[in-house]
């Protein structure tokens, strides 16, 4: 566990293959490394250069007078045994192998010549054919990815490097914040499940999102989901005939029995999302919000059309609709209009504005029969979409309840949800997608609760 | 017909409750038409002003030494059955009742008195309770909705006017363009069947989008629906329990049993979604882009993981992933590292530029036993993914082939998304939902060969 607490948080790296030229993966990354704040030592490593960006460069890690606790290798692949080997000399703790080259071409003995030096001596090796780990407790984006990632709750493993990058530059758009991202390549050594055991303890995240191919070693991988006391989501593909030809093609991936990967997950109480917005979704609510104090859900509404829509995802998704007591729905009745409705979806009507909102709100987050909020809102002529947001903002501020929102509308909307996120009030384009992420908070929660044990044993 | 083109294309318009104060609806509207474009005559009537918005105000319709085509009311609920009559002597082919206060709050004898008015005069009712009328071809923004409209070739015909309002900003925002929107509301007189009689005529409108809690008349809408030559996507809410409560008391309808909405949806040849982004998918596709020439789909792709995924969604929804020749094969390898792969999904590796882009969709573009392409980006460090865009636009400009594509990465795969969808080419955030809709265009063209017979007599 010690060699993976390094690989997080480094008191010193070194880059080996370090560049001057902006187009080699070398500078990427130490370029990315030096921008992202990382405030422990850094080291390049490069025989032909003198200084990279500032930094001075030794021709090899032997040389430098200090411990490495991370080395990160980016070189052509027949160049990078003798490299391991000095970086296993000079006793650093884990090795990141960016190079690929490896057993993903084919080239399965040079792959194995990195895992026996590794063992040799006492070495952890992430990789290879990888991008690299972000973290953001220790401000370190080691990656060739984008310069900057939003900081926030949600882990992201990934085996494949391109979507993997690809969603650090869309979550950073959408500020989605992320605590960790770890590009798993090979699986040489450090799999998803020593990545996931690091991660039970990392106080910084809250939920993980892997996206995989197959597991490496499914006992191991259930051990480690079983164990795991946070919401893990997996988007496991290659379910399909050719979508598994093509996974095996990809990363060299046995994908295994689609059913057997199901089975699993489900007896471990992780969380199976079939595509990535599906995946985030379901992590915003468990990264931002606090978890549901009981079923009953109810569903506030300016529009009739858009709470039949969630009413409609509650049935498909399994969230109970509070059926509210009287004394509930005259209070809700005092502040809605005649031709409004006042029970389950309550319609506060297309007059509500940011007041109406706030008196609606404060009903439902007060009464401790209410145990989880859909708030939808469509936009109108009449009303300031930032300000019913700066109201629901308000409103929470004073109660912790589970609250899921869905803001239609044109860009005021979207701005108002960028608002309603940097509060940490998860927003959706549409009810469906509100209602079936609070549903997963549900469902995990009672996983939680009755943890079965695993038919299939570690 | 005539009249339902005079609701569409009229050649004058008198506002009924026009008004100076930006708080009314009377004033929204008639801005919404000046600044829209609109060609016709423009009149206003109010009693109590003399100009308003620079256009003299009338007393009252009958004043007005013109004939009107189009009336549109929006004044009390009591006061719209007197000018009614009045539009009736008038000879108004058809009226537009924005008023609210009739059969949804339990007026139904002042709802039926409009009724009666208009038979007698032959005059057509849209409304009431609605929030009016868009038309990209005759530049008119007849709505109380947002005043800027992107127009385009997807007609939108909308029982919930809050959802309507709302999906005009999110659709401009998202520029995708619109050749109508329609408000049914109650539906006294003019309901969707009648509204899609006409837009099955119109030259504009290449896909209909239906947003409705219940049909007026079933018999009517399936009649409409199987004889239409266009794609209908319909939302049809209030499928459970509590949603279809929920729409009974927001518009009164009687949302009926869902599986027979099912059956008869998919007799007439309808297409059911089940939320407003997947209608709005589907629509883009076959809106955008010409029908698939055969069933031969292939997936060209920079990401190995995205590609699986592609394969995966592929299988789910039915499109046929082609087993691609020998010949075929060899063309694409010569444009592929050694790493890469040429059989379907086509991985052109994270190396792959905008030449190589251009050059693997030129192949398939050019090659007949290709029926569609389904086309995948991650964003890297070492492409830019406007240029990507471009490449495709260009490829594309010579050679009309169904094509799907999938962007992900940060707000330069937005812009570059904005870029393909402006040159008609569609593109979505994951690759399942570009497979999705590219699913229910094939989907569609079956359904179109072998319509058959509805087994409910009309």
């Amino acid at each position: 566990m010690n060699e993976i607490n390094a690989l997080f948080h480094p008191h010193s790296i070194a880059i080996i293959g370090a560049s001057n030229n902006p187009k080699k993966i070398g500078y990427q990354i130490l370029s990315n490394i030096i921008s992202s704040g990382y405030e422990g030592k850094i080291y390049s490593v490069n025989p032909e250069a003198k200084e990279i960006l500032g930094i001075k460069a030794y021709p090899s890690i032997k040389e430098i007078n200090d411990d490495i606790d991370l080395a990160i290798i980016a070189i052509p692949a027949p160049y990078v045994p003798s490299v391991l080997e000095e970086c296993g000399m000079k006793k650093v703790k884990v090795v990141i192998v960016i190079s690929s080259g490896f057993k993903e071409i084919g080239n399965i003995a040079l792959e194995n010549e990195l895992l026996s030096i590794a063992k040799k001596y006492g070495m952890r090796i992430l990789g290879p054919n990888v991008f690299g780990i972000y973290c953001a407790s220790s401000k370190l984006n080691a990656t060739f990815g984008p310069k900057l990632v939003y900081p926030g709750k949600i882990a992201l493993i990934t085996q494949s490097g391109a979507l993997g990058i690809a969603l650090m530059g869309w979550t950073n758009m959408n500020k989605i914040g992320l605590s960790a991202v770890i590009s798993i390549g090979n699986r040489l050594d450090i799999d998803e499940s020593d990545i996931l055991d690091y991660l039970s303890l990392d106080s910084e995240t809250k939920v993980i999102i892997i996206y995989m191919e197959g597991a490496k070693d499914g006992r191991k991988l259930m051990k480690s989901l079983y164990s795991i006391n946070k919401p893990v989501i997996i988007i496991k593909s290659g379910r399909s005939k050719i979508g598994s030809i093509a996974a095996s093609s990809h990363t060299g991936s046995l994908v295994g029995s689609d059913i057997v990967y199901t089975t699993a997950f489900k007896q471990c109480g992780a969380l199976r999302a079939y595509d990535v917005l599906q995946a985030f979704d379901w992590a915003k609510v468990m990264s931002m919000q606090p978890p549901p104090i009981n079923d009953e859900a109810v569903i506030i509404t300016n529009g009739g059309g858009i709470g039949v829509m969630a009413a409609d995802a509650c049935e498909e998704y399994g969230v109970k609709l509070s059926i509210l007591p009287e004394d509930l729905q005259y209070q809700f009745k005092k502040i809605i209009p005649f031709f409004g409705n006042a029970k389950n979806p309550i319609d506060l009507t297309g007059q509500a504005n940011e007041e109406d909102y706030y008196k609606a709100l404060e009903i439902a987050l007060k009464d401790d029969r209410i145990g989880s909020i859909i708030l939808l809102y469509c936009q109108t002529a009449i009303t300031n979409p930032l300000k019913i947001a700066e109201s629901i903002i308000n409103a929470c501020s004073d109660v912790n309840k589970t609250i899921v929102t869905c803001f239609i509308g044109d860009i005021e909307c979207e701005n108002a949800m960028k608002k309603l996120e940097e509060n940490f009030i998860p927003t959706y384009p549409i009810p469906e997608r509100a209602v079936s992420s609070l549903a997963v908070y549900y469902k995990w929660l009672k996983y939680k609760k009755r943890k079965i044990n695993p038919t299939i044993s570690f």
